[in-house]
């Protein structure tokens, strides 16, 4: 093993706590091993942009979980602590690995620690959570997060000038009213754990937006988290430029206004906007966009540099 | 500019209002520009095939609003009137342009007028709405519609024999009561706004079908205005033969029996029968379908002639 | 007519009534007539893995009926009989057929029978069920099932190693509460009619799973019998190797993690694993996991050489 590929982090926009470590075990050329580490902490999150918060269970200590991100072909040496500070079991499912959901995906008990590698076979976005029982609580009470496998073919997709992941999920009043969640009965719908994070003009206390610049090709990344409701992901004021079911370059849909993501399903779609302005990309379900899930993505020559790029992907 | 390239109306089934003007300001061979004006009216409009009305908001006065249709390449000149006896702001929100939310999709109170244009870039059916506060209401209380952008090139797709209009929305007990909305507590489901509109098997009420020939390609523009449900379109006793997400002919699903539609997603369906008959085009969500998500469809050899042309695309 | 084509069964995993006759009235080289006989049943049947039972309507007695199987261009020679010890009209509505819901649709009454045929255009996975009002009642209570058509082509898809049938519905608490099932308020979620029947790690009662070999391309057709819920399935611990849109090979889309299902709509999902070790089917809507929709599929080099072929298809 080499540590000349070592690079800083393979996990954008949250807690760094992974290594890429470039000649281990690799079968194709250029394929690395990519180290995940992820610890599951049951900590209190924002719930809105006042700063009210809620009794979370997370991963690394937010919600959503850290952005992981490898090439098709590496190899993901993953590993998952159970914080022993925790009272739960916990556990991992990641929707771009294939496994064993009795071993691999297996709980855990708090100050355990499990490992498991696997090569992921198929380019895309996907969704991890935890699937610990009763697995829509888990879901529900934050261990979410999002997985990019880039196509290792780099001209597989049009070059992205900007990049955003936004993971929607809906929110119950008490955590552990887990009826509540098996009738559906959620509060507040929400991008990346805070409802109306990035609308400012829905909610006074929002202070930022996304940025791009006209002419940029922007790419969404979309998880739709659920734990129940399907979404329809719109771009309002906009064309969703392609989209890729799954986040697979080999499946692409033209020029579409809307596409449905199931609860546990990911997609990734494309946008271009010719001039300044602003778009508003929102779950078209009505009470779900009302509800919080609406972002406000500015278009401006002004726009900051550093946003839609490294740990501004994933925007807290 | 010249009046050469004049025609009656580019908007079909609705209060015409419109004209295209051709060969103005024009980049590509034949692309015109289509005037479209709407006028937002707080009426009252019928819910059933009875005769109840309902205090409905209305694009012209009528729900849904009017047809818009234009080709891709042409120029839309839009404009919006809030007439000055209502008593909200109303503003448009139309899938098919690329515009700015802030400014071109933003309210304007009774009284006022604004107008926007721009170029479709991408052909397909689109759904316009009210993006007023609440919007939930709004297009609760019928501010919804369709726009066809027609492909530039005529061989895009097969060319259609009949074509008709139909625009899912639920309704509600009380149309002031927003709480109910976002509750999700409707009460009837209606293609073109009144439940069983087109099916006199389960309304004897109802006092039209669609119609066609047998052997005839029938395009069916399907938008789900919602404003909450997802839509699983199915022709009852058919398949489709082809369908078009989102519109666009660069994607085509062959053969299909149901599609999924998200809130505020279109899409195009082709249904040809090979003999004399009858369809019914449902929501196949059940409860949608018994709540007034139906539409037969007859082919005779003696089909109106008028009917899927004209004024009978949306048929009122 | 000759019997030289004769063979046992067009109806797997269920109680066989059909006969195919070949060479009957066929125009393409190796067409068929596939006879089709079902008898619509007013029984009891188990709603759980401990042998609760509740009073259903059936096709031939099961929840679901019969799976019935053709190849694109035979013919399908149906028969419908509405015992006469039944107190209900019944009917079919078949989504692969192209008819008139008018006549070959509609109900007939205890003791009657009604015949119709039809040449089948488009392969792919159909649903199948009853349409006599109210229509969401005889699907909860069971009038529920599959078809395949067969592409006439046997290389228009990869040639599959196993077949499992899943028709996922919801169940309602008391089977003549129709105004529970217009409000969606269902108790339970299962794939063929019995919660968990495949989980023995959800229900200790559960005696069984679906089972396979690593490396087989294992074929699921997925029916959403509904009434009222959307499905995105999804394999836990997997990805589709491809999934066909109405299982229509025309359709294809490649290393995806979910497809969302309308009510009244089916697909085909292709599954690869590539070790020893276990997936666990469900539609990613957490409460229909929870509530029944999970089925788990055993990959192992000692899978059961019988399951997934003959009667073993849809596994009771």
């Amino acid at each position: 093993m080499t540590t000349a590929g070592l690079r800083k982090s393979a996990i954008t926009g949250g807690i760094a706590t992974a290594l890429i470590l470039a000649g281990a075990a690799i079968t194709a050329a250029q394929a690395k091993t990519v180290k995940v580490e992820l610890t599951a902490k049951e900590v209190t999150v924002p719930v809105d942009n006042e700063g009210h918060t809620m009794a979370a269970w997370t991963y690394n200590g937010h919600v959503p979980g850290p952005l992981i991100r490898a090439t098709e072909g590496d190899t993901i040496e993953f590993t998952l602590k159970n914080d022993a500070a925790n009272k739960k079991s916990h556990s991992i499912d990641m929707h771009s690995a294939s496994a064993d959901v009795l071993t691999e995906f297996a709980s855990i008990k708090p100050g355990e620690t499990k490992t498991f590698s696997y090569v992921p076979e198929h380019a895309g976005v996907f969704f991890y959570h935890c699937g610990s029982d009763p697995m829509i609580q888990h879901i529900a009470r934050g261990m979410i997060g999002a997985v990019i496998i880039d196509p290792k073919d780099p001209n597989a997709m049009p070059k992205a000038d900007r990049e955003y992941v936004l993971i929607e999920h809906q929110i119950f009043e008490n955590p552990e009213d887990v009826d509540s969640m098996m009738a559906n009965k959620w509060k507040r719908d929400a991008f990346n754990a805070v409802p109306f994070q990035y609308d400012p003009v829905h909610d006074e206390h929002a202070t930022q937006t996304l940025e791009a610049k006209p002419g940029e090709r922007v790419r969404i990344y979309m998880v739709n988290a659920g734990p129940n409701e399907f979404s329809g992901f719109h771009p309002i004021a906009g064309i969703w430029d392609r989209i890729y079911p799954s986040g697979n370059p080999k499946n692409v849909m033209v020029g579409m206004q809307n596409y449905t993501l199931a609860p546990g399903d990911a997609a990734t779609f494309d946008l271009i906007s010719p001039k300044e302005g602003a778009y508003a990309l929102v779950n078209h379900s009505m009470r779900a966009a009302l509800s919080g899930a609406i972002a406000i993505i500015m278009f401006s020559e002004k726009a900051d540099p550093t946003m839609g790029h490294g740990d501004k992907i994933l925007v807290r």
